[in-house]
């Protein structure tokens, strides 16, 4: 079967999974580059970003597992981009420019959808859709590969909800952000439908994987 | 220079410090016994409770750290009980018996002071104080060695308000909580006045130590 992953969700120590107050210059909000530092000296940044070079180990290890046996991706509009509300600007394509990394079919959730575009070879697919449903379409489209979940936090928050989540790799930072959007609300619980298991990286971050238990 | 440290600080992975509804029967109210589940097993915990055997290791190493070269705690009354408001029961010694294993003096901040009293070789000071008071008197009587600071989290918070912390070991428990006492509220930063270090126990707890940086 199938799974639903999500991979290198950053998390502050007070469990926010991305800032205050996001703009076109600001994708995390105040968190800024903080909540993803770890991640942009790896080698699969580098690599899914057009650039020669970067760190192997531990972090460049968990980073380049979320690229692995991925035939879809769902996220959510937030991590597509900055404007709330309906579109006032359908030539937005994104943050990730002409070629963005997922080479996939990208399921974008929003109560405003509007249609479907091709950036390079990642088509992004707006859907108004409960988080079933947008499974179901992303699992037709992966073709027999696992879908994987972008986030931001909201949505992840939804598909743990809906119990949906196969698979959740969370790089916890250790910064207080003190605001913004919290992961763990409404979970209470959760630890209880997953095995968890920690590692730390010389980088300072904690790499914490929840695998859904056999039920 | 004699130093403030907090050890053994147990936080759920959306950074509680302790459950809701403490009482009698549940010092950690709804958390019960999962926020230090990590914590009896170790030798430390045996040592202390008088009892024989243990477990050595990570988590015991840290755990013994806690009772090194203190000469002194402060606590906040909820750690020393379940009483709020006015006390209604002074019979009440704590939750720790006839042989309390701080074997020093512990100074007990509360709005509501009450004579101080002795409980095997540990006395516990009640007093309505402020974190540099309190931090005063408790450095006075620790004659030169260092100060432990008790817990609970709302404690921990105010004496970090007031930047007198100089070490932090905290023990992130892979649990939501999801309700209970925050230790990171109105934290934003605190990372950039203390040298984070994270380590991984097999029990999966991950040991975080922040130490202040030199000014």
């Amino acid at each position: 079967m199938p799974k639903l992953r999500a991979h290198n969700i950053a998390v502050s120590l007070d469990g926010f999974g991305t800032g205050e107050g996001q703009s076109l210059e600001t994708p995390f909000g105040h968190a800024g580059g903080r909540l993803m530092g770890w991640f942009f000296p790896t080698r699969t940044f580098h690599r899914i970003t057009g650039q020669e070079g970067g760190t192997t180990g531990v972090d460049d290890d968990f980073a380049a597992a979320a690229w692995e046996g991925i035939g879809a991706e769902i996220m959510g509009r937030n991590k597509f981009g900055w404007q709330r509300g309906p579109w006032e600007d359908e030539s937005w394509r994104g943050w990730w420019g002409d070629e963005p990394p997922f080479h996939t079919p990208v399921v974008v959730l929003t109560h405003h959808p509007r249609p479907d575009i091709a950036v390079g070879d990642t088509t992004f697919l707006f859907r108004d859709a409960a988080p079933e449903a947008a499974l179901a379409e992303a699992t037709e489209l992966a073709g027999g590969l696992d879908v994987r979940l972008g986030g931001g936090p909201s949505m992840i928050r939804e598909f743990l909800d809906a119990d949906l989540v196969d698979h959740l790799h969370l790089v916890v930072v250790p910064i207080v952000l003190g605001r913004g959007v919290r992961i763990w609300d409404g979970q209470e619980g959760l630890e209880e439908r997953f095995d968890i298991v920690s590692t730390p990286s010389p980088s300072g971050v904690v790499h914490v994987v929840l695998d859904r238990r056999a039920s």
